[in-house]
């Protein structure tokens, strides 16, 4: 099968990356593994010359780019050991059952497979760890699927260098070729994803370019998952007997979370809601000459920025607590140091339709409460979706005894209800790579809420179950075979159960 | 909130659903156990009444209605187990790290919680088991999501009696009020599938149907998943050393599987390739005489089947070994008997137009293929997603040491990759509820090959992960504390691990 909507080239990419399917599909996990921390090695021997271009283009601080080195090295390497462990299949073996309470009941095992053809496209603001070689890509190669990335244009000479380093790794380790190409180009990423051989798409990146990409994928004449993360203002709620206890580690942690790479995380703590007449403002003034100025990624992102921070202190009733800026350079370039607003909550819900949107950079807004305010109430009636939701908590209040204790039980379940990851006394950036982490959240904080863009439970976005009835042991995939080749766990259904199902609850 | 679109009845409907959202949220497994198994004893003893009115409205025999009554006890009760054991949570704890690869790594737990009010769209085929109290149903409401039916319009009086006694064993078990709901009508339908409020569909039923309402679901202000069980045509692959072996068992296998309740399941065989000149033909036409005519479920469905029939016996080179036929009774209602016919490769080629659409009615189609035919390329050539493949080998196949033992596994490849279930020497249609099933597929066979509609699997279609980070024991849920006061099991992540992760693979 050939597409003659893409061009050669395109035709091309995606023809190799059809072709190394079933030879990908066919590696094992130790195959894949070795080829996952060649990559991780291979990035970080690179790291200097890759984290010299990284600064070039997107102005984030070689301290900052350097850790996300690491970072994605580090994610490779545990995604190498999820596959060989191999519990991430969810191999589950029903034995035979003749006595089976529906009628005898055949030998009944499943396991998952790689999808197929996967495009990712890259985002802006973190160039190595979702980008080329990073999470999305990390997962979709660990799962078995042949990945294509879609480079981001504010990065692209290190897109280029990063797949260069990358691309010689997995060969060497001998995955198939095809497994690993890289396009550029956002017409290029949209014909990819609606040729009918790739079989899932991911993106990290805007509200408005995720919606256009998911609604390519959703209305394709067959449909496929479409795994983007989107916007987030992750709110905050901090306690007065919290702001008691510790007002400027709070105010510091605060800052420092809002200024990190010039608040272009898509986890920046956007809103604070807090009491009113605590002591947090003047803490947090106080902590405001920390903060040097930042390079934004690019002037685009300058310059929206600059739009939004303008919006939020023209809004009636906004004050200043940190005013900041931002200056732009000859080149065009934006230079931005923290914004902090604050504003009472009546003005903050006459001001929301202009509030209430993403600043990406360097701003977060206070919303002080007045005593007895209904925190739980405000989730719903202010946030769709986020990726975080964070609680800042007394020593008294985290024993769950105080007077407050119930209302912020009900708070808890409003957050989650809402986030894919509420925290306790600490801050949403900073997205640890591990089994049981989860960045996704509702619409629109990503396009799928029941996946997650970080952690080992990633790479089950680019899997699929399949069954197999009664197979011959010599003919069954290893993952499900009695003798167990692989020591993976399987969860074994044996047989004699059904007549029991349920009785316990009578 | 809420939503003048609605009529005042179905905005009742969506409100107690959500109502009940948090409540139903809030109760402990043991209490939906409870809950389920009550429904499914309920079901059980109204058994002889509701068979009644399931037989008048549908046309299914007695016997083949008893039986789904009791799937869909027995799924139920599954399901209760499923839930008080706590595995589906799939419940992850990363012990906090000071030592962590990237820098000290917080304590992070990570659990599953209900999306929240759910519609579900009944089946026309299956009155029970894919209706009211269904598997849908039961994973909706063993997930604790609120759950509203939309009643199928050809059985809309077992719909009633059905709810009416679920819900008086729901209540009676202390379920919410608004934890369940019937509704009636295609546009009642799709106006609370439109409704924001509502966070998740599921469906069984047509392509084009599936398709309208996926559409729907996909491209609302904000996107929910949707679940869709529509087109399969199954095929199945007969091997001539199976033929000569057991072509007897094997022809009467097929026809059984063709025509129990008259062909109209979502897994019938509806083609079956089989080597050119064995004599498998001869021995289906032996077997023709078993079986009876059988009504079809509504006087559309029999029109449309009458229609495919033709089609199918008027393309080029088709001709019948069991030739059967349709007639209809004066209230319009099909009565229908097998019919079974035979194509060559190349003609079938040549038909594929008129043939390769799915025929829901007793009517399955024999493609005799030459000796030396590639038949793993077939499946891509042939067919997009099913819900099924089938193999049927000898003996001596079943090692995996014939000489065609490598284009069998290149053909148990090939259908892995398109479809949701493999099976060996059996027969697609009665698919068992158990841990490891898989009923689901590529699309078109279903809106979302990640999930399953049958089986335990079912029950995480209507879940969403929340990770918990550094959250104090006593505000954690219960799921995630330390103390694992549920006694289910978690995935534990010690500290110490980050900094030797790949290095197995160098």
């Amino acid at each position: 099968m050939t597409n003659e909507a893409l061009s050669p080239d395109l035709e091309a990419v995606v023809a190799r990356a059809t072709a190394a399917a079933p030879l990908l599909a066919a590696t094992t996990a130790t195959q894949r593994a070795h080829a996952l921390v060649a990559a991780a090695d291979a990035l970080e021997a690179a790291k200097a010359d890759l984290v010299e271009i990284a600064a070039r283009e997107t102005g984030l601080t070689e301290a900052r780019l350097t850790g996300e080195v690491t970072r994605t090295a580090v994610q490779l390497r545990l995604f190498a050991d999820t596959i060989v462990d191999g519990g991430y299949l969810d191999a589950r073996i029903d034995h035979a059952d003749p006595g089976f309470a529906l009628g005898a009941r055949p030998d009944i095992r499943r396991t998952h497979i790689p999808v197929g053809p996967v495009i990712n496209f890259s985002a802006s603001n973190f160039p190595f760890a979702f980008s080329v070689m990073g999470g999305d890509s990390a997962a979709i190669l660990a799962a078995g699927c042949p990945l294509i990335v879609k480079a981001h244009s504010s990065h692209a000479e290190l897109s280029d260098a990063t797949a260069a380093v990358a691309a010689e790794a997995l060969t060497a380790a001998g995955l198939p070729e095809g497994s690993f190409q890289l396009i550029h180009g956002r017409e290029a990423g949209v014909a990819v994803l609606k040729d009918p051989r790739i079989k899932a798409g991911s993106f990290t990146g805007s509200i408005r370019v995720g919606r256009l990409l998911a609604d390519i994928a959703a209305n394709r004449p067959a449909p496929i998952p479409f795994f983007g993360e989107l916007g987030s203002v992750n709110p905050v709620f901090i306690t007065a007997a919290a702001i008691e206890e510790r007002a400027t580690e709070i105010a510091s942690g605060y800052l420092t979370s809002v200024a990190g790479s010039a608040g272009q995380l898509c986890t920046k703590p956007g809103f604070a809601f807090i009491p009113e007449g605590g002591e947090l403002t003047a803490a947090i003034t106080a902590s405001a000459t920390e903060f040097p100025e930042h390079r934004l990624l690019d002037p685009r992102i300058a310059q929206s920025y600059d739009e939004r921070r303008t919006a939020v202190l023209n809004t009636p009733g906004a004050r200043p607590v940190i005013e900041g800026g931002i200056r732009f350079d000859e080149d065009g370039q934006g230079w931005a140091t923290p914004t902090i607003a604050v504003i009472g909550l009546d003005d903050f819900r006459a001001g929301r339709e202009s509030l209430l949107e993403e600043s990406f950079g360097p701003l977060s807004i206070l919303v002080e409460t007045p005593a007895g305010t209904d925190l739980a109430a405000l989730m719903p009636e202010f946030y769709e979706g986020n990726l975080s939701g964070t609680l800042h908590l007394s020593e008294a209040e985290a024993t769950g005894t105080t007077d407050n204790a119930d209302a912020l039980r009900a708070l808890i379940a409003a957050l989650a209800n809402q986030v894919g990851r509420v925290l306790f006394n600490g801050w949403s950036t900073g997205v640890a790579v591990t089994p049981a982490q989860q960045h996704g959240g509702p619409w629109p904080a990503t396009t799928n809420d029941a996946s997650t863009s970080v952690g080992t439970a990633a790479i089950t976005r680019f899997l699929r179950p399949v069954a197999f009835q009664n197979a011959p042991e010599a003919l069954l995939p290893e993952a499900l075979r009695t003798t167990n080749p692989l020591g993976i766990p399987q969860h074994i259904a044996p047989a004699g159960e059904s007549q029991n199902w349920g009785a316990r609850w009578r």
